[in-house]
């Protein structure tokens, strides 16, 4: 062999290999991608490794279902080919960093001898630079690991796994074809990477825990509310603890919907500033603290920046730090700070919030047969069950379901602050493969007519996988949202006609594999909601729903946002 | 009003309208893209100008279909939003700067406001850091223009629309929506952009010249080697005029079909060493002048660099400069050499070339009934009508075609050097909406089943604006390209199966809009072949074929490549 300094390795092992052993190892059971003759070879190693491949139907949608099953599972895979697939999945990489979703992107690369050369290969720009493609990345990963060098892979691959699941962000692992079967030293897949995150210094936490305390025995009416960096940076432990033991009354913000027990008495609803519903909007904000927990206050996370709740009557804590009211503490992660105040706080003052139902609102009980957003959403909350995992589309789904309070220990997924359409048909691949997995019973997807069209054919790579999910199309006739920040009627806001429900058998699915309905009435949507073999989580086929609504009706929460979003496109500078 | 400047403007015009008039200018007629929140008022000034608005299903597609209306129309604009819109339509800008086509891909971002106070919005990394795309898009674009001034603007927008066409590459404008309908001066629009190729400077010029003509003088056996870059930087004119007033036997790369008239006595073939047909390899390789025209020396345009032909016996013609043998003269363009070399060069030795024809060789000629492919792109050359559309994908369609002899005035559009898969029913979409612009009666596309996956909704976007053209799927059963390279046959080299043909329909295209065929016997191909409604330029409704061929079965051409492929892949480094 050529490759002396692997001689001298005990347990060599291919590069791949450790790779995969080491995906396997924090919890990854199935990569997506496509292949590409850059990764071809190490694609053989996933079978003994105890990997699936998902075999996507592009790299964008791939990317976007890598970024459900992480959110079900908790980390994923992507694997591609240099340039034109890993461009691909770009958009779907840099909503994972921007909503903080641990994907590991490996990209099969030419080899190291061919870059060395600067040959002139095809999925090149043809000007020799091999590094354009992963400086491009690099601005939505958090660690860049290209294994061009032997000696260094076994570290890089790790370095990088770990980074993913710490920091919950993309990385980016760049293999050249030759490093594929090149040796390292197995031996060290003995150790297991160390994914437990670096404890608080003890001193400055309970300095921390002490002034939380101190605020929070004072206030006479505090709240709790839960967001996105809650579920993400892995404080759903600790959060849920505080919830239960204090009985603060607690509230999510949008983008936080699922990470509480919605069932529980003090659980308050959606708080987003006038976006919010009768009665929470009052309640947080005449609230003398609010402990608030993982925010992300961006503008359609808080119906355009609507909130009115000041600092100084706020507790933040986040993975990076604590601030109370505007005293920062910054490297004080917010876990064990969490922990701690529940375990100290003692009696606490306690007044209660409102208590949400998913009764219908009055002026959604209107005998009109047609199927309202407001009366729908609601009405979906006394349908769902437990543990089900429900994906929602940017665009009137994804507002609606502000409406709808959960059973306990639902899985939300939304893409609400990067708002990328056609993630969710992509995302419900993932999530529904995730949930197999682990034994989840249902995913359910809620997407536009317009969003779907971007990504329909994920519904093929559902097929072919043996998923089951239900999977909702909104049938509106064009982008709702869209007509609500600008052009109402605008011919730019229609979209082709599709017979939806003819596309799964399109993509090859059979009566066996997939049933499909059709619902354009309230009366519809009762009978499909008490159709058992609709509704059963032991149903074997993809179900498929045309659900057609009103080109012209918006949940509320939606009308406020999009008004706030056209005002400040149209602000002028100075 | 606030904007005190434009009140001195004599005929002020809003930037968005001052834009979409340069866009009218220089050709363009029609715009791809989809809306967004921070695009969505520009587009209500497309109508106004004459642009017609394409409304894509998604921004790759929109991409790849910007890219085919371009090598059809000469230039193209591309429309998406900020972040999620502009990151999905990256790769095909990629391939658009790999292949110098030119793309005006202009951006809605949010304005100029919410940026400088780095706004939490959706479609942002959260980080407040509103440049990051724009980095990212800086890669693979010749100029970027932030139109963040309104002082500017105008001259950033003509600036960037000059270089787009000069350069033939993509070029990248950015455009607030607080500065959409700020004013501009319209009366520089009296002044049309000047995109002519500034001149050689005469004396360099002549000097390079009288070296190529010293050179093809003494030649005893020259061939004329047309490539990619001699269409894609607008030198076919002063091509066509050597070509025949020579009487050179004339030869085209792959990435070159197209560039020649197929039906010229003197024309020889395709050359890529060997993946060359009967005859042209030696006479290109034993020629002692080869004038080499706008080559991309990239693998598979070379079938894996196997070309033998020798730099002391070639002249190579490019847009930035002329190589004779070792010397170099940088900045002289071809065409103004390439136009006084055929009018200066006299009588010349000329010794004849081999005569492609669309024969079906003797070995394709078995009497088996299914289709193969040595038999079928000769049959279908015979076929092709003069003035076609022709798109292969990546694939066995775009190593096949290397055997079709093309009509006169064929286009051939494919991807060989980029070669991303999927593109070649987007950029069909582009093509097909070109070519009815400049009234091309015919659009052909060949892709594969698996690539056809991709990007297959794009067949709703054609049917949405009504056009025809004639779709060739490959049913092959998977990744036959992928694994004639490696894994021969490997699960991941497979695909969901779909039916095919059953997806116009299901993008709701009527009988009135799309005819579908399925053809697996040569017997089928040629009644195919013969059926008047489906070959005419004059039948109104899109055609789909599923022509099927063997999993196993691939281009001579192909296995060649491939086969260098996958030893290139695995060559380890020292
Ligand atoms: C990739 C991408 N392209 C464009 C947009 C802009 N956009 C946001 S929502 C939307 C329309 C969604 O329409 P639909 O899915 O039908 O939702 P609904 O009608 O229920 O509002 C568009 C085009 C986007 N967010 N992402
Ligand atoms: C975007 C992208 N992803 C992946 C690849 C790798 N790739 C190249 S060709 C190919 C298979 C094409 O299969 P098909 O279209 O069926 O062609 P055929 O069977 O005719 O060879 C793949 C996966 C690519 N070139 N581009
Ligand atoms: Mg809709
Ligand atoms: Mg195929």
């Amino acid at each position: 062999m050529s490759d002396l300094r692997s001689q001298a390795i005990k347990n060599p092992i291919d590069i791949a290999e450790y790779l995969f052993r080491r995906l396997h190892e924090v919890g990854v059971r199935s990569v997506h991608g496509l292949p590409g003759d850059f990764n071809l070879v190490a694609l053989d190693y996933l079978p003994k490794t105890g990997l699936h491949w998902v075999g996507n139907c592009n790299e964008l949608n791939a990317g976007y279902a890598a970024d459900g099953y992480a959110r079900v599972n908790g980390i994923a895979a992507l694997l591609t080919t240099f340039g034109v697939g890993e461009l691909s999945a770009v958009n779907a990489i840099a909503g994972a960093y921007s909503e903080f979703v641990p994907i590991v992107h490996i990209v099969g690369t030419p080899s190291t001898v061919s870059q060395k050369n600067g040959m002139l290969l095809h999925h090149t720009l043809g000007n020799g630079d091999f590094s354009v493609f992963s400086q491009m990345s690099s601005h939505i990963s958090c660690a860049m690991s290209l294994l061009n060098n032997q000696h260094e892979a076994a570290t890089l691959i790790d370095d990088a796994i770990r980074e993913c699941f710490l920091k919950s962000r993309p990385v980016y692992i760049g293999l050249p074809t030759d490093m594929v079967q090149k040796k390292v030293d197995g031996d060290r897949l003995k150790t297991p990477l160390d994914l437990s995150f670096p404890p608080n210094e003890s001193e400055r936490e309970d300095y921390v825990v002490d002034v939380v305390l101190k605020y929070l025995q004072a206030a006479r009416n505090p709240v709790i509310l839960v967001d996105a960096c809650a579920i993400r940076h892995r404080a759903l432990g600790e959060v849920h603890e505080l919830v239960e033991k204090s009985g603060i009354p607690t509230f999510v913000a949008p983008m936080g919907k699922g990470a509480v027990n919605e069932t529980l008495p003090n659980f308050g609803g959606v708080y987003a500033g006038d976006g919010s519903n009768r009665g929470v909007k009052e309640r947080v904000e005449s609230s003398d603290l609010i402990l608030s927990i993982g925010a992300v206050k961006s503008d359609f996370n808080t119906a355009g920046f609507t909130y009115r709740i000041s600092q100084l009557n706020t507790i933040d804590f986040h993975s990076y730090g604590v601030k109370v009211r505007y005293s920062e503490y910054p490297g004080v992660r917010m876990n064990g700070v969490l922990k701690k105040v529940t375990s100290k706080m003692g009696k606490l003052n306690i007044q209660a919030g409102p208590k949400p139902t998913n009764e219908i609102p009055d002026m959604a009980k209107l005998s009109e047969p047609t199927i309202t957003q407001a009366w729908f959403w609601p009405r979906l909350g006394q349908w769902l069950q437990e543990g089900d995992v429900v994906i929602t589309e940017t665009g009137t789904a994804n507002f609606g379901i502000w409406e709808t309070r959960f059973p306990a220990n639902v899985t939300a997924i939304s893409q609400v602050l990067w708002g990328s359409i056609g993630y969710a048909t992509g995302s419900c691949q993932g999530a529904a493969l995730a949930a197999k997995e682990k034994g989840i019973k249902r995913t359910i997807l809620f997407t536009g007519d317009g969003s779907f069209q971007l990504t329909a054919q994920e519904v093929s790579t559902m097929i072919r996988n043996k998923l089951n999910p239900i999977i909702f199309v909104i049938c509106n006739k064009g982008y709702t949202i869209e007509r609500c920040i600008h052009g109402w009627e605008a011919g730019y806001n229609e979209i082709q006609e599709w017979k939806w429900k003819d596309l799964p058998a399109a993509f090859g699915g059979t009566p066996d594999e997939v049933l499909t309905y059709r619902v354009s009435t309230k009366k519809e949507v009762e009978n499909l909601f008490n159709d058992k073999q609709f509704v059963s989580g032991d149903t074997k086929q993809l179900r498929f729903v045309e659900l057609v609504m009103e080109w012209d009706d918006a949940p509320k929460a939606l009308k406020v946002s999009a008004e706030a979003a056209a005002k400040r496109n149209a602000e002028m500078s100075a």
